[in-house]
């Protein structure tokens, strides 16, 4: 017999939509069907107008992460009561290898940090920063037996000694493809980036905050991403890059997926709706994320790119910094902590202006649910509505009119970067393995309740 | 109380696999769950190591047509079953227009043939041979009130008086496009078309069956469907371009479709599994189709135009003459009665070469079933399973080793282009709105069972 | 020794640009130099701070052109005075095939026409309407024996009895390819071209002369040239388009090019300079053509075309027609006789406004001489200034100041499309094998100087 | 009166061929035409059944180049003598800087090793190893007072200290463009380039001279270059890639050059006439340059990029290495000194091997001797036949049958990778400045002849 019924709401997969009852059973789902029927014990949910849908996967956060001499605000603990709040029901952040130790001992202390205070499930990334004889081998151990697939390069961050070159970027697409495993990157052209960071941190004062964006013209994203490209296409490497924010790199990715290669990438919501003006406001470092926010023209291209499939996922990147830490930038913009709350809002804003934008309500699911589940090796267990999955499911609400406010929120911020702006649609209900830990934008959960999930190698999404 | 459960299968529909039972009441879908439960009267279908799919539907067909001065040897009857038997459950099929007369006219007539005789659901597509001021007013009503929103046009057949020129074409995009028609094309090249014909029509002794494939080279094809393309662009209508034989039609569609345009394709078995080196032997002339099948360069240009989303529909064109009537051809490659069975092996030979190709059956549903019923307006109560539609339903044994033999089949043909051929995978049961017509490849369903089904107006397909 | 020598001005080739001396003989140039030196019998002429140029080609002219029961205004004694003073130092006019007789016929007519008035050098290009059995043999004929390798078709005027379906165009590019023939289109959509017409027309009052826009949207150029380009290709025919005055036909002639298709196009002044807000003005109906000017943007995409050389050639389309024979239109756009002069004013346009773009001199020179002289057969005898070449030479001033005024123009044409424009640069002495024909402006030649050049067939023009 | 007459040949430049006589005087082409007449004193050359060529411009050789431990086997008297003896009157050698010192120290040094050796004139690039504010202001003053406008940058050599990178190469495009200055690239990709040649090199015993090849895939080029090609772009600057080795590299040229953007290409004839199986050979080593010849498919899109223009020139980057020098590998393909002899052979194979591929004598005019003129600064004085520039002359035998053997060419080399091809068609005399300087293949001027010219600031091709 049912633990609990979802009532009367419209169930939306990233194909399908229609009415049924979902009926959840043991943290899975049983049945979707039309009348379920639970006996006295039975929790029933009335989702009457409202729409049903899997639980979203933010893939890209950083929580508690320690940065320029400061730790983000969201914590496991906070980020993720978060992420309940605003519909997502599983999160991954980041395990990066310290220079001189292994990406494993980074797992285990990441784990850690994360395992008393977790309140929806997790996952890890794995970041490389010092690639070897003995990384190499740690990452086929790494994907069998710590269930992660994916590892994270960067291509710049070369004083601070993170910096990938060409040849590490080679070697880890060259190796992990085979054991089903995918190189994430951080795409800018570090030569170049550093260049002109330091040409306009000579006029720090004069440029402000503006600075930022002077300073990483669209080209320094994608040659990058060119490059990367390349590489994954020479060597059959699976390559997903992050937080795409020019439509230049949306069509590099497209060309290469016209020809067979294994390329993906994501976006988040602060490049799909704001643009680089916003650094020219009196608290334009606020904005300040890595990359920047770019241009209008820009984000008209990566809402096409998701549309048309050359994006696969939208994330967030979250990495919350409060006004406090932000000012210490002092006027260099080099000094900035980069970063913004995110995780709370993206199913919304996705939802809101994805509609507005000629999204159909499957397509949102995809992008925001089914997609990620599938690249990240989440899938079937998240990701979508299907009898034995996990009931991580978001019964929301396509009519409400909110106002974001960043006094309503969980996240643990003193600003929001969309602050006051008018949207429709927040979900009601967030289950967790079938259990109720947000309603009505309130965390009602339990610290420590989410897990660790294995995820499983490389698949396809098509 | 559920009328019928289908157990312990795999469902599968164009995005998702998952064990499931599929509970049907009042031949609709009301659950799909694990372990659902009926009562005594319920009856019971055990899927066990079976796949749960939609039924699929096959968008063309022509059954009982006058052709050649003889009618294609399936009728409504013997084709429709033939269908149950091969899994597909709706039918469209063909209400051309009698020069000089009306659409409705023909709608009308070819549902007097039909009504009675159907074993599963059908519909029709309007044709238009004249179009005048009287068509364009006709096409809007009946969009609206006949539930058909499809309208072939033939650019060739000049001589039959078939033809539509391209302003004609032109006026029906644009007219048909803000009502939500679509307009379909049988797209050669017409004037090239018969100068060439004529040219081999005067050594038909020497190149027999193979002047059919000299004298339609492959821009035969591709000329006219740029030309219509371009048609659809500029006027912004909806074009479905029928039986696609060519790998250069693909490239074409994939330009247009890249500038947003609203183009599709459709191909059939045919072209994907044949080359025209069957015209070849003795029994070439058996082969011939309108358009004929190509090269094997083709073929493969065409799997992969499925795979990446050019082509949205496999299709069969079946259009049934056995070795008697394709006899009247007496050497002459251009009396041929054109056409051949199809909607039986449709379903079988998709999903067993698609999958050789690397297709999941998730793919595999959504060009048989999914995508006809989206493109063709018959979604959501066709092409997938979902809580509410009509339990349209294949239970397909993926593991069963079948060996085409026509004696076997149902369809009403004294051979088969795939006479011999081994290969794996055959529906089990096949329901139409929750009954049975079809159990182990022979029909057990009732004639006339089949409803004409009103088809909503366009729709997108992602 | 020299019977005239060209002293101190700056040579001008395709290619090279230097001061030098040219020394002419019996009509042909049979030295370049410094301080080449003749006898107290040769004539000199000083071109200090003049270029000296190859007289300009113009290929496509219609003198005294029977059309919409008028005949064009400027005849082969006119129209070539008009050339000579212009810098036009060879004309190709038409021999338009009569329905029912042969091309031989009209070519044998024409040059009787043309004979004793020709004031320069000048040549025909075939015109069949009527693609038989007979013309396919009679071409070959032509080819050869009359020196005229190329050859018009029109892909509109059916009612008229002109158009070529595409099963003559077919046939034409096949047959005269072996031969070392081109066939040249006048590509526009016949069908949908007819019933846009038909449409505007209904409505002619309102619409006035801007009829003429509104019923050939640039989709009528573009699609027919994507059909001729086509048939090029598939037949390995030489293709030269006319006229062409849309950017999106320079698109369709770059992607054939590159494949290495031979395809080649022209396009003329008006498409270059004008737009078609000339269509709403008052004498809007003076300005029509046939095809008629496009947009700035189509201007633009015809510059890059010349310059990127997609489109090798600048011709005119010279078809005089006066106010009074203009007038005839009454109201009514079907009705304008479609032309205007061109010959004497195209070499000035170019050069001036060719500067503005960015045209290095020799590439002007190559766009009005030597790829005229080269695709069209004429090469190396017309179209450059080498040692044997016919002595067709241009002293230009580059630095004179001309306000274009149809009054002083020797066009018999009482307006210009030009009227009143200030330009830089004219021609001050024009050459004709050797021979003087005008001075600064003025045609100083004889009546009946020109002589009829046989046409080598089709060479590369690189 | 003209010191020297060179009759009765055919005349060929660029673009035009045609018979007449060249008149020189002090150096320099005073006249062409027919029948020029010199007095007693004029020196006459019968070039009957001879091509009379600009003399062919090298803008690629190291003559006396310390590298590997060794210093190139032809120096600036020799290398030169061989130029003049193959047909070639202009070299460009290269003047690079050493780390901490200057450029225009580095061309001071050059320019006085060869000063008393050339003898055929020459010119230098500069070469960037360390991009500093130094180097930043000094670009400028040599591009105006040195006559270099070229300056060759490194994208390899990371060891060796010469390497530039993504910044470097960004601020180079950017300094030198509004100064008419070019930058030159060896395009490789450093980082898995030299971890490919590491990975190699362990097993340097068992690839032998065939790990050149293994380490280097196409990639480690075309990478390289489409990276280089998007500085300049960004950045407007002017970029030549040199000696380009594969395909792709000209596929992402040209798509860059249809952009708009000012990027030119060479390639060598090693990479146009052999492919690496030479490595599989005993004596591969020998044919080691850097960056190696690739495969067969290679040569043919070379020369297909020559022919559409996406290459410009044809140079040979000789660097003569004989067999002793050669074997001081001992076994180790990364020990080799990379580099094999050129200059001689240029014109004679690019001449017979073009000709077989369709290229007209103008053609490879246009890319042995006009191009390398225009790109680099020579023109008009170099690279063309007209009044009043040098007269650098090839009076060209395009009968004459060949056998290449190093035994009787000029270089200075005990091997040749032509060694016993049959060719058709030689230089008979090359004149420098008006001076014969070779006959019949045999250096007859002087040592020392040769002048450095001062070049003018980047120009178009077209």
């Amino acid at each position: 017999m049912f633990d609990l019924i979802i009532n009367n709401g419209k169930v939306v997969t990233a194909k399908d939509s229609f009415k049924a009852d979902v009926g959840i059973k043991n943290g899975k789902i049983l049945a979707i069907g039309e009348r379920l029927k639970g006996n006295s014990r039975t929790e029933i949910i009335d989702a009457k107008g409202k729409l049903v849908m899997p639980g979203a996967i933010d893939v890209h956060v950083h929580l508690q992460l320690p940065f320029c001499g400061t730790v983000s605000a969201d914590d496991f603990e906070n980020g993720t009561k978060a992420a309940a709040c605003g519909g997502v029901t599983t999160v991954i952040d980041y395990a990066i290898q310290t220079k001189g130790s292994t990406i494993t001992e980074a797992i285990k202390a990441r784990k850690k940090e994360a395992e008393t205070k977790v309140c929806v499930d997790y996952s890890l990334h794995g970041g490389i920063t010092d690639w070897n004889d003995r990384t190499q081998k740690e990452v086929g151990e790494i994907i069998k037996k710590e269930g992660i697939p994916s590892f994270k390069m960067f291509m710049i961050y070369k004083t601070q000694g993170w910096m990938a070159d060409d040849g590490a970027l080679y070697q880890a697409l060259e190796t992990t493809a085979p054991l089903g495993g995918m190189i994430m990157v951080h795409a800018e052209s570090v030569f170049v980036l550093d260049m002109l960071v330091a040409r306009y941190h000579e006029i720090k004062n004069k440029v402000s905050a503006y600075g930022h964006v002077l300073s990483r013209p669209n080209f320094t994203e994608y040659e990058a991403v060119q490059r990367a490209v390349l590489w994954a296409e020479v060597t059959g490497g699976k390559l997903y890059v992050v937080h795409i924010s020019t439509g230049e790199a949306c069509d590099i990715l497209k060309r290469s997926q016209e020809k067979g290669a294994r390329v993906y990438g994501e976006t988040c919501p602060q490049y799909l709706l704001l643009d680089d003006s916003v650094f020219k406001g009196k608290d334009g470092h606020l904005y300040a994320t890595c990359p920047q926010i770019k241009k209008k023209k820009d984000s008209l291209r990566l809402w096409k790119a998701l549309y048309d499939g050359e994006l696969a996922i939208v994330s967030t990147d979250t990495c919350t910094f409060d006004k406090k830490q932000k000012a210490m930038w002092k006027g260099d913009f080099t000094k900035i902590p980069f970063g913004m709350p995110g995780v709370e809002t993206m199913l919304p804003l996705t939802f809101h202006f994805g509609k507005k934008k000629g999204f159909s309500i499957n397509k949102i699911v995809e992008i925001c649910c089914t997609n990620p589940a599938k690249l990240h090796g989440l899938y079937p267990e998240k990701g979508t509505l299907a009898i034995g999955s996990d009931a991580d499911i978001v019964v929301y609400d396509p009519n409400i009119k909110v106002k974001i406010d960043y006094h309503k929120l969980q996240t643990n911020c003193d600003w929001s970067p969309y602050q006051g702006w008018q949207i429709q649609g927040w979900p009601t209900v967030t289950l967790s393995r079938g259990k109720i830990v947000a309603m009505n934008a309130k965390f009602v959960g339990e610290k420590g309740w989410g897990r660790f999930v294995k995820r499983k190698p490389f698949g396809e999404i098509r």
